[in-house]
């Protein structure tokens, strides 16, 4: 068993190579690619992504993991070596189910896609990425048909980065969720609006990338194994437990831009950076699920990092770097400014209170889709009704419309979404249980340090890589199923001390 | 046949795409890669680098090779097809003779030669990579006795960077050039030295690299399809003809050193990126020998970028860009500074007069060595005697001796230099080509255009890639075989003109 288990590994472990010199010429795409170059991208893409495919799917893996079966059940369920043959066979079943040619041809697509959606935001040209959004809807549809049997059509889609969750238990989770959030955003934007003209006053880049970069070291983000670089659309990615990369995009016109969504992806950075270094090249190697992964980028991001503790360390800082701009502006100025509840387009700057608005539109959007009751033609003007409907207020283009988020452009349509909300409700549970471990958390975030919280995140959560699935690990953490109290019971606390509620 | 040859060509693609992600894990490896991920990177590389390996010689690519071989010979000879069955031939040919086994000794070998070498260097510690070079003779010569049946044990070593050029052609021709470099050598050296202390007055790195980059732009570098970064040695890398980026590195004290590889990449890249679009995703989508490639460096580097007539249109807006350093230095003295000839110890600084002296001693030494005249014991003070004899210096160690270059520590032994000399010769000989299709090309250089020369390299050997072999190519432009009388007269017309020859 032991040749087996060293045989399975090698060639786990090459398919893991393969991946990450994906991700890395998905990074470089984002980066620094030259625009002329989106083509040749996309062969060298389909071909890694082919290759990764066919060595995972090589019937010899699927005999290994059948013969490792009864040891993996032997062993400890906690163990490495178990969770790796689990997790594994699972990955294992649902991929030799989608053929070959549809990743070739999906992945080629999506390179091409993605570098036109780049042009059309900026031209305000929905037209010129409408067939190719057709191409992906339908290949979302195929992918979906590869796993017959589903309750619902977005399900298999919802799998990949949700295993476990059902488009049925997030839209029931969602409307419980939107039935409270919607009372608090019309409540909260009745009254006056908080003034946040202080965050655009003007901040020179470099500046505002250092000041992002302190935070992230303080938070334990480790250079020697990540960087951040520029891109449009800010994310995180990962090419090994010791090479995990932020990105981000800096307005002068937006202190907010910047700083937040850094210390977004540090968050998702941390959990990759803290993956026990045991699980390299394993598909173990990497966050749980969309929504745990979220949850730590909006830890980071809103539950620390828009606190007043938080600020009450910071800020002096932060005045002393921009004195022009922010020498005048109280803390509590300051404070209600970054915590500024409004009906707004874009989904990235939205505050943390109507900020699932935004997401749960999209999730629907794609069902719709996917249930064949929204055709593309149709959807940016579906769009905007739902912005109208939910928000009360409508993009004057498509630029801040449907070509906002580059999900659909760069991946499928199905799944892009619910982890954003998903990962808010978690944030707030397993905040919750940080604190019952550690109660003087909140008092080391007031004195910038974060050794307790990012401590117990690690041993925790951030460890175990992708050993248990997000249900288990909410299970393991909290002792019960998924629940949005928490989630709820942290934003009436918080912003009923900034509106009366 | 029209199938077996999509065939090869969908494999061949395949291994081309292996090769270009690759290439960018090395790209990225020499920029933006942090520093604690060099293990997880060598995995990738070596993951890559086996299955590329694996798809080119899979017995399949050799079958469709022996049954297209007709076919490609009743093409016209300059046809891209008829080119791409007998370059691939020629190719897969030599990959088979290679076994598996020694490719995996000498790529772990040549990791950990590299990394002993790094660290040797700076601690002047020869002893230290001794018996690792011994180890990389012994693979060189092993690497050698796959191919039986050669003139000189060097020539199949040569052949991979220079394929087709023997041993006894280089020395001859390198035995001609001394013989004409070494008085010249003298007689310029005797006398009064150029000062070149202007350039060292001290030049803000954003600048030096934005005024690298407008002549980048004006030679025809297309942004769209490259761009520039910085890495600790400046070099080119291809991942597909529309994918072609170089680096640079900048020194405050010191203008030469970014402006000159800048306009050194530049070259490499001018080449790369004319290749024809048609022979993207196969073998001949690449410079066709180190020579070659180098003649294009140099030419854009030394006979356009070093010369008076370029610098009468840039000088001035040199000046002005920095102004407290160059004002008051005449474009007299600015030109004698930039091709000052002096006996220096290293290669990579040397000027154009002396810069073969430098190459043609390694050149020797790695004959030597391969020949069994030479051990790796006595290479030290052999290094030491051949400077002293040809270049009349010493270095005071080994730092700037025997481990100044990196060839040898992270390659084999033989073939690894004289690319660079050969280039030089080549590049006067397509030049004074290019000269008797475009007299006006001096003319144009004076004015910042470079539009007649670009386009005639671009058609006469550019657009190729690797379709001809050297000798083939210089047979095409010059009616002839490589002669040196060009290069000789350049160097003689040039610095006739900056002392007395």
């Amino acid at each position: 068993m032991e040749n087996k288990l060293a045989e399975l590994k090698t060639r786990l472990q090459e398919v893991y190579n393969l991946n990450s010199a994906a991700a890395l010429l998905g990074w470089d795409q984002a980066t620094y690619m030259p625009p002329g170059s989106a083509a040749s991208r996309g062969r060298q893409l389909a071909t890694l992504a082919t290759l990764s495919q066919q060595k995972f799917t090589d019937p010899a893996v699927g005999k290994l993991l059948d013969e490792l079966q009864p040891y993996g059940e032997s062993l400890p369920y906690d163990s490495d070596d178990a969770a790796l043959i689990r997790k594994t066979r699972k990955d294992y079943a649902k991929a030799v189910k989608v053929p070959p040619a549809w990743v070739a041809k999906y992945s080629a697509h999506s390179t091409v896609s993605y570098q036109a959606w780049a042009q059309a935001r900026p031209a305000n040209d929905f037209k010129s990425v409408a067939d190719l959004l057709k191409t992906t809807l339908d290949l979302s549809r195929e992918y979906a048909d590869f796993f017959p049997g589903y309750e619902h059509i977005a399900d298999p889609l919802i799998d990949g980065p949700d295993p476990g969750m059902k488009a049925s238990d997030i839209r029931r989770v969602f409307g419980e969720l939107r039935e409270q959030l919607v009372p608090i955003v019309k409540t909260i934007t009745e009254q006056d609006p908080a003034d946040d003209s202080p965050l655009r006053a003007g901040y020179p880049e470099d500046e505002q990338l250092a000041f992002g970069m302190t935070i992230a070291k303080d938070y334990g983000f480790d250079f020697n194994r990540g960087r951040q670089d520029k891109s449009p659309h800010p994310f995180m990615t990962s090419f090994a437990i010791d090479d995990v990369r932020i990105t981000t995009r800096v307005q002068e016109g937006d202190l907010s831009d910047a700083l937040f969504s850094t210390l977004h992806e540090v968050g998702h950075a941390l959990y990759e950076l803290g993956i026990d270094p045991a699980l390299e090249g394993t598909p173990l190697a990497g966050g749980t699920s969309s929504g745990i992964h979220e949850s730590q980028s909006r830890t980071w991001e809103n539950i620390v990092g828009r606190s007043r503790g938080f600020w009450e360390h910071y800020y002096p800082s932060l005045q002393k770097q921009f004195p022009g701009q922010l020498a005048a502006v109280s803390l509590d100025d300051f404070y209600r400014a970054i915590n500024k509840v409004s009906r707004s387009l874009i989904r990235t700057d939205a505050d943390e209170v109507t900020y699932n608005l935004h997401v749960m539109l999209r999730f629907e959007l794609e069902l719709e889709m996917l249930e064949g009751k929204l055709e593309i033609k149709d959807l940016p003007e579906a769009w905007h009704a739902r912005y109208e409907a939910d928000l009360g207020i409508r993009a004057p283009s498509d630029v801040d419309g449907v070509l906002q988020d580059v999900h659909w452009y760069a991946g499928l349509i199905g799944g892009a979404f619910q982890g954003y909300t998903l990962g808010n409700i978690i944030s707030a549970l397993f905040y919750e249980a940080a604190l019952k471990a550690h109660p003087d958390i909140p008092q080391q975030t007031s004195q910038g340090k974060f050794v307790a919280l990012h401590g117990w995140l690690k041993e925790n959560l951030y460890r175990h890589g992708s050993k248990f699935t997000p249900n288990e690990l909410i299970e393991r953490i909290t002792g019960g199923p998924l629940r949005i109290e928490p989630y709820i019971g942290y934003l009436k606390t918080k912003y009923g001390e900034l509106y009366k509620l």
